[in-house]
């Protein structure tokens, strides 16, 4: 039986098909990775597919109910890993995910150069953090600041997994747009797909989700906008589908 | 009483408030022109503001009904700028909008470096036309390809007719996003505005509306979402408000 530390609960996922095992004291999974779940393409029988910044495992997990094929997750914070390892083990996936421990920026070295169909990120979205921010908490800090790994470490080690014509799935911050365009390009993730998510209509996007091709060549979609919440503060329709696998 | 010549007429525009000459043979102005017009920031009262590759001067035009200050309208094609010309006659404009012709690329020198508040400029989009395609039209061709201005030099004469602090906004294809992101922080142009335009509800995007500062700080927005039609093939109220000037 998976064990339950301290503050943890186990949260559902996608209705009651998933559990998650997620604590107050460190980064819960967001909006933002169960979209990036479901924006990127992946091979449905088979394929090697890795999560970067995995945290305590959602992309993994929510992955697992699109594809046949393995799923690596790779996470720096030791207490986010076992988290996320105690998860599928709770959920009976370790035989299609391995949550690894460890620097992302290594794990090409560890895991394989060219290897992987697809690689996903939800990474850190802000640069720099305050000394007072890190001393609060330090596993919010790092989740959410490019302390440990910035956009760039992201990017580069993406490229370096992925075979030729592999894709790479990021989410990200609009503010962050203009530096992730020109990182994958840098990196030969040619972008191909862009998706915008607004919190409501009428309001500037906040999030924005982007696909890049390694070796494509340029042409790059702009998909139907993403609105998270109608006018009485719910999910709309096409959000609900994602989030509780209504389809 | 200003002339009409061969196939010429007398369209409106905004409602009945002005009035366009436009001729079959030659490229009409199109929604982008209009969406461009309401999408960039011009100052009320006074300024200086130029329109590069302005076509029959639908963008001067309808800058007109929104500042005070000085409007430039540059065009090329000798046909294009004749038929500005006599609309800003028409329109009894000719105090606030000068319509030039010739080429954007020598615009600088004669009408000054750093002196402008506000460019605008509606490109031609495609990059590469058929001898076949420039047989056929060499109107339509010169409008809508890069044969005499390319998006380098939309971007870099922008930059060079703007005082710093001063704005630039164009109209494009989203398959040129990653170009127009790139050219304009490499000509200091800091991408700052940016708003997608969706045929109908659900489709991918066909247009973007980006606007940047000279020398501005890097902090990119990305603005709610237009769509133009809906499900009847009728405009939307907020794009009939900027067609129409209903509001």
């Amino acid at each position: 039986m998976t064990e339950l530390k301290g503050d943890e609960r186990l949260d559902y996922l996608l209705a009651e098909k998933l559990r998650i095992i997620q604590s107050p004291s460190v980064f819960s999974f967001s909006l933002d990775a169960v979209l990036l779940s479901k924006f990127v393409h992946v091979p449905i029988q088979k394929g090697n597919i890795v999560d970067l910044c995995a945290g305590n495992g959602v992309i993994p997990l929510l992955l697992s109910t699109r594809t046949k094929g393995k799923i690596t997750g790779i996470e720096i914070q030791e207490r986010l890993f076992d988290m996320a390892k105690r998860t599928v083990e709770y959920n009976q996936l370790d035989g299609q995910i391995k949550m690894v421990h460890g620097d992302i920026k290594e794990a090409p070295g560890e895991i394989g150069y060219s290897k992987f169909d697809v690689v996903t990120c939800n990474p850190p979205y802000f640069p720099t953090p305050s000394q007072e921010e890190i001393n609060q908490n330090e596993h919010y800090a790092i989740a959410r600041h490019e302390i440990l790994c910035t956009i760039e470490d992201v990017v580069r080690v993406s490229s370096q997994l992925l075979r030729q014509g592999g894709k790479a799935a990021f989410v990200h911050r609009p503010g962050r747009l203009m530096d992730i365009l020109s990182l994958m390009r840098q990196y030969r993730l040619e972008p191909k797909r862009l998706q915008f998510v607004y919190p409501k209509a009428g309001k500037e996007a906040n999030t924005i989700l982007i696909e890049g091709i390694k070796d494509g060549s340029p042409d790059l979609k702009v998909l139907p906008p993403l609105v998270v919440y109608n006018d009485n503060h719910e999910y709309n329709p096409n959000i609900r589908r994602i989030l509780y696998g209504e389809e």
